[in-house]
């Protein structure tokens, strides 16, 4: 079974608000292992509604509508709907009482635009909505269905999941089931990623596998089509096994994982804390660290050591190695985590000073030029980068390289602690 | 001049991920002016991605795309592109040299797949990409015009601004120019602003007024359309005079004003300056306060002092403090902004604690209470919140009306001093 989603309103085309509807439904459909070739946003235009109606219909079993059944007069799926079946707009006498029903028991009177709410094209199955006042329905001819909701969430939601989903899945009759778990990495660029795979992408079928990207962070979603959600996990677990064996050094977890999180896990796991120093980053990887519940377990304080004064102060960072090597230096990124670890009295520091710009870079020294160094027990670990992009980007792309440093330095240790 | 948006990748159609990059672009589109009627998406499928951008190019003068730009093998846009304009698929040596200098840059080996990013279509104009890898491209062949945008929402957002905005805008030609001014405002939430407003957004016809909101900070959008920059100009600005006369207190500035922005602007008017002390925010404000180019002229360093024992070594709470009034408290919110401020020897101390969840809340303090304390040369503020929402959300919202506090402590300085 194929189903295509048209939104309806032009606030989503003027992007007044972002379109949360079409990805609520396209989730659920997926769940459902319904296929979704074609997703659709259209405005409050009858012409065009119309248009869009069609061509979905044309191309899919089942059509999915969120929106344009309010009681104004830019509200037009009703009418559309109506014209693209070939049918008459009728009073629904249930969905009247209901609407009566819910300004009656709000004490509230209603008006006549209400009325219009009531009035479904000949041969609906009628959606009940108990969340709100716009009734939804269901048409069908031959071949063809349409399936319209309202555009308020709450209601799309709950009437989705009460009359939808159940209609869906018995049309459908027996069928597929859709399962993804997403593996997350960290310290390895997407295309590096899917080159260390690439045999595997080549030859997938079911389960299939395929790579995102997003800000220094990779992903690989398995996707199993089976009977049922149990042969769906175990035609996964294989392939995640095969994967993560081949990506163990870049692994942080499945499904949401995050890479302070791992970095938590880790010093979890060494019963160990960490105190960050923290330079052109200005704040950012505590920020990060502090992301995790339960982060006061391992995470001490942090140091926002931003001007030359504070570096010597907190961390005791010598004057003349900021003078012979500058601020940003390995010479002063090992100063700053080592001087970290010990005024806070951590099993680890990790330090971050660099240039983010716009202004402050030379020559030697262009922005984006950024000195790293986790120091722990067994000594410290020093790293330089040059990162491009825009201040914000720097910042960030810094603490994503700082982060991942930490947690590779953990994790050597943890190895070199299982020998 | 109209438009339509293809947003491009199986992960939308999944409801993986929400379409923000569709409402940047509509609305960027909106306040260009140009008329959107649809907006698509489809999967990472050659023959469905060709079919989608041939009917937008059928239906429209200019078509936007986003996704499928990558080096992995699902990434199809540049090839369904030059397949939908009868083009071949040429290596562009500028694009190929932004690549090799990009890995050079990070230090990393160019992999054999990132090549294909470097091949666009015959008589494409490419559009470098200063935020990542994959360059992007506009193609035209008589009225039709194809615009390339990777997916990456900075990539996108820095690529349409710098290079496809001018190129629309100079398209459309003489003809009506629109001029937009987004005015910033903290501290009042969009309903009390639209209150405030009211009036205004009724009568409103050229230049238009709009109200935007996004995570606790509203803008005012003023839209004007004319012959000519100039005359825009002219219409809005007796506009922008009279919206900021009414909501001076919560103004920021225009286009793209920030908070931090304009706490930094105030710092800088008293020659003053400011140490943050930072317990459930872990680091987001100094992070914040640090994202202005140039913050260095004022802010000087920062505690994360996530555990007590930190809040008493580095900012001198007094342990009974902490004992009789716990950390979440007036009482230690206080002692954190004025022992910041005297420890780093600055004009301004900003401290926050609170509890950030899903554990450590009580009856009497639950989950989203947060302290917030900023001492200056003529004592200290304070302020109690009950924030809702998960970790993420309150810790963001904490530090929003952290910095809106400084922002009206200095406000309110800076007129004292003016009299």
């Amino acid at each position: 079974m194929k189903a295509e989603i048209v939104t309806i309103g032009s606030e989503l085309l003027l992007g007044q608000i972002v379109d949360t509807n079409a990805s609520y439904l396209a989730a659920e459909l997926a769940a459902l292992g319904i296929d979704m070739h074609f997703k659709t946003t259209v405005g409050d235009n009858w012409f065009r509604v119309q248009h869009a109606l069609s061509q979905a219909l044309n191309r899919a079993d089942v059509v999915l509508t969120s929106g344009g059944l309010g009681p104004t007069m830019d509200d037009l799926t009703r009418e559309a709907a109506a014209s693209v079946f070939g049918r008459p707009l009728l009073l629904d006498q249930t969905a009247l009482e209901d609407l009566e029903e819910f300004f009656r028991r709000r004490g509230r009177v209603m008006t006549e635009n209400n009325r219009k709410q009531a009035h479904l094209p000949k041969g609906s199955i009628v959606i009940r909505n108990n969340w709100g006042t716009a009734p939804g329905f269901i048409l069908e001819d031959g071949p063809r269905t349409l399936a319209c909701l309202p555009g308020v969430p709450t209601e799309l939601k709950g009437m989705f999941h009460a009359a939808v989903a159940p209609y869906l899945v018995k049309k459908r009759g027996e069928g597929s089931v859709i399962v993804s778990r997403t593996l997350h990495f960290s310290g390895i660029g997407e295309s590096a990623l899917e080159d260390a795979v690439k045999d595997i992408l080549a030859e997938q079928t079911n389960p299939t596998v395929a790579p995102y990207a997003s800000a220094g962070h990779v992903k690989l979603r398995i996707t199993a089509k089976a009977e049922n959600q149990a042969v769906c996990e175990a035609l996964i677990q294989p392939m995640e096994d095969r994967l993560v064996s081949r990506l163990e050094p870049y692994f942080l977890g499945v499904n949401g994982a995050t890479l302070e999180g791992a970095v938590g896990d880790l010093l979890q796991k060494r019963q160990a804390t960490v105190a960050v120093a923290e330079s052109c980053t200005g704040g950012l990887i505590g920020h990060r660290l502090t992301n995790t519940p339960g982060s006061s377990a391992y995470f001490s304080c942090g140091f926002i050591t931003y001007s030359n004064e504070a570096k010597k102060r907190y961390l005791g960072v010598p004057g003349s190695t900021l003078q012979e090597h500058g601020a940003v230096s390995e010479a002063t990124a090992r100063s700053m985590a080592n001087g970290v670890r010990k005024a806070a009295g951590t099993t680890w520091g990790l330090a971050v000073t660099g240039i983010a710009g716009p202004a402050g870079g030379s020559a030697a020294k262009p922005v984006g030029t950024v000195h790293l160094c986790a120091a722990g027990p067994d000594g410290a670990c020093h790293e330089e980068h040059f990162f491009r992009g825009e201040r914000l980007q720097i910042k960030e792309r810094s603490a994503q390289a700082a982060l991942d440093l930490l947690r590779r330095s953990l994790q050597k240790n943890v190895e070199e602690h299982r020998v």
